[in-house]
């Protein structure tokens, strides 16, 4: 695969600064790029190091305006990276068919191009659709529904008739459909409460590694178009989170709670059960959130707040002491003024 | 399956509210159910959907005394809904022998009615019971030896010499028996200490998904009768859980902490090593344990502290500001006061 | 395998109190070793516990002087009880080749005494050195390379083109080489950014169980020689983890990340984005940083804070009511002092 710097520019609808027909054959991080290579800067930070890159042309941000170097200057550079890197390295594994060394269950339905590796289980009454491909180990349990154009990573578990939308991508050892964790007490033993629910997901979702999604009691734990969680996330049962909403690594979601469209949760937030978090919120690394937060919020700390308020808060936190010590002394003053 | 509400009245002790000849065939959530099923409400605050509600029959609170839907009053509808979802939703998988696509190791014994997957691994001498089913990848080590009725869901994995009771069921992608961390320093690198214990799970226990239980350093890492985990929990060698104990998601616990019997450990809270928590102590959620914990306290808040204080702690710091403003306002009042 | 006590004393440079010719045949705690085995107590606080062991002799810290029992006096009781105990514990697994029931691809490459279990998949151009075990489960993808002497536990995933140094031992359920968190926003929809890196693990370290090691974005994700990782720890894209640096469970390390040599990461705790934590510094459980750290330093709480600071801090959070109420008795005092 080659283009040219201008072609590149034109790609992304960035501006051109320098010749545009030097020859690009990769993408590679500023320290190691070569001459064949466009590289990227992601803010003005790294003005310095653009000149001192060994790649041809660089994607900045508009801010940078001149450089030994080719400039594809774009608004945003991520976004241009994304699609420029998506061209160099479009995935293209061979499509293997069904391995001999895989089980596959009765009545399985699936489309064109599916690659089925050695090692991996398919239960009964399965349906994958064109273009999906399980990796070695992965389990999928009966009545489980996948469409077009997945990828399922090693040692991934997608349970009974969970149902798994389009262009979904599972990252390795990620449990979806464990039974929730739902029991009774009657305050000697727990009784289990069956989970019959399932876990459904919908298209353009990108699940990260060793997340556990669990099946709902009854109806369904709901993860909605374009999701992108991280690693080690925990969703527990009767979920919903809405579209476009990002979950950042070792976040925990307890039951019940409904979480709104283009939200973020940060890493190793918690969110307490049956609450809402609304459209566009932001959670902000490790909250412990007891109470639904309204669309749009930014909530941090825990317990949690309004996000300026955390900041001016954690300010004081370490300052604690002082402020005990000018307390003690401020007592003293006014002993002395009351024995006038 | 199909039961008069009648009946199901009578098998959960509840009092009936309606006709009992009406035939129930199922278990649905409130805004799921139709006309043969049966829902519930576990408290008053749903008073207003029962009326609603597309299915014949609800089990309710005591407090909820009539609708236009029949009613099954009982003091714990959570217990009542544990009872007959589990009577609806009996599992009855089919029994499939020994799947050829296993390995089984030398001088395997097992009971009646087992159902081993393809990809399941067991290794040598291994002793299995009834009615056990190990799901597809799962891995037995060696000299492992499990109970009856124990259901094992994918791509677990089960280590060497650990012991499993009677009714046990761990949900998919969990550890049991891994190596614990244990390492001595000489100030310069880190050296091994084997760790050559085992995990014993005791009868009746669940383990959530992605759990990681490390085998003691000697002698045993025990998960007491009863024990309900949820998913990606830690829990370090020579940890000792009390039976009925409750551990909720993403809890970690450190080296050679017991835990007594129906405590209950609340999301992403840690316990540093070697403390004790008490029976029935209930630890927050996100707390950060770093003392022992009598019986029966409650403790949340990083640092932990008793939970009526944490309460009111918890409702200062958000007017930490407000104090500091507070002080700087009483300080210029004095400095007033000692002019004159 | 037996030894005298003597000889215990003379391989772990220990002074022997009592007769050297005693034979010992094992290695287990205080409260279950019997006549033919050597214990040992890490500290003086378990003086009145030696007395009563089952065993013939006791690896103690030098205050220890006397005793009923053979005693082995040792300057780092943890450090002496990892040599005995390697000793008396060496591994011994039988070299069983390549399982029929294991799946090779394409050119692969191996030392010597490799045992690969059944259930294993391997991908194609996969080079491994002498004395590797895959247990069953293993999922390894193409162009991944493996030094000698290294033992990767059942059901972990290592993907493609990530390379394992020389006596690495990984637990079970760690994922190497995921793909990395990566997507760009255009303010509506997010755009996977290609994730082309690796994951390279030096000579030496030990990966817990559950772990999850994301690949770079370009270059490599580095975990650097004598690293030690507990369970469930989070290691994003572009992190780089020093030499002998230890991260105890659940901790949570954002991308791009550089944590120096010989540092201790405690429990829970996170790292924010593109920090530097120094060499030997210590990061106290559950905190939560999001500033760099310099070499040496201990920082602990959330938001991080020096660790003598918190310790003070942390002692006046419970107080907050107190110093509430003292607020308002001194405003009180000084309206009382306004008024004259």
């Amino acid at each position: 695969m080659e283009l040219t710097v201008g072609k590149i520019a034109e790609l992304v609808g960035g501006e051109l600064a320098g010749p545009g027909d030097c020859i690009i054959r990769g993408v590679a991080a500023l320290d190691e790029a070569g001459p064949e290579d466009i590289t990227f800067a992601t803010s003005a930070r790294y003005r310095e190091r653009i000149d001192e890159t060994g790649a041809s042309a660089v994607i900045v941000p508009f801010e940078i305006d001149r450089s030994k170097k080719i400039l594809v200057r774009v608004e945003n550079p991520y976004l241009a990276l994304a699609k420029v890197s998506g061209l160099f390295h479009a995935v293209s594994r061979p499509v293997i068919g069904i391995s001999q060394q895989a089980h596959v269950g009765k009545k399985f339905r699936h489309g064109k191009e599916i690659s089925i590796y050695a090692g991996v289980f398919i239960g009964d009454d399965v349906t994958l659709g064109d273009c999906v491909t399980l990796h070695a180990g992965v389990m999928i349990g009966n009545s489980v529904e996948i469409g077009n154009n997945v990828v399922v990573h090693p040692n991934v578990s997608i349970l009974d008739r969970c149902q798994i939308g389009n262009r979904v991508i599972i990252q390795a050892g990620s449990v979806i459909g464990s039974e929730g964790f739902g029991f009774a007490s009657d305050g000697d033993k727990y009784y289990k409460i069956p989970q019959v629910g399932i876990v459904r997901i919908d298209d353009d979702v990108e699940i990260g590694a060793c997340n556990t999604i669990d099946r709902a009691t009854f109806g369904k734990t709901w993860i909605k178009r374009g999701v992108k969680t991280d690693n080690l996330i925990q969703i527990a049962h009767n979920v919903v989170v809405g579209e476009d909403t990002v979950l950042v690594a070792q976040v925990g979601i307890s039951g019940s709670v409904t979480i709104g469209n283009h939200a973020i949760l940060a890493a190793q937030a918690g969110i307490a059960g049956h609450l809402n978090i609304g459209d566009r919120a932001t959670i902000g690394p490790q909250a412990g959130i007891a109470k639904s937060v309204p669309d749009g919020q930014v909530v941090t700390g825990s317990p949690g707040m309004p996000h300026r308020l955390w900041l001016r808060v954690s300010n004081i936190i370490p300052k604690l002491p002082d402020m005990k010590k000018k307390l003690r002394e401020l007592e003293g003053r006014i002993e002395e003024l009351e024995k006038v």
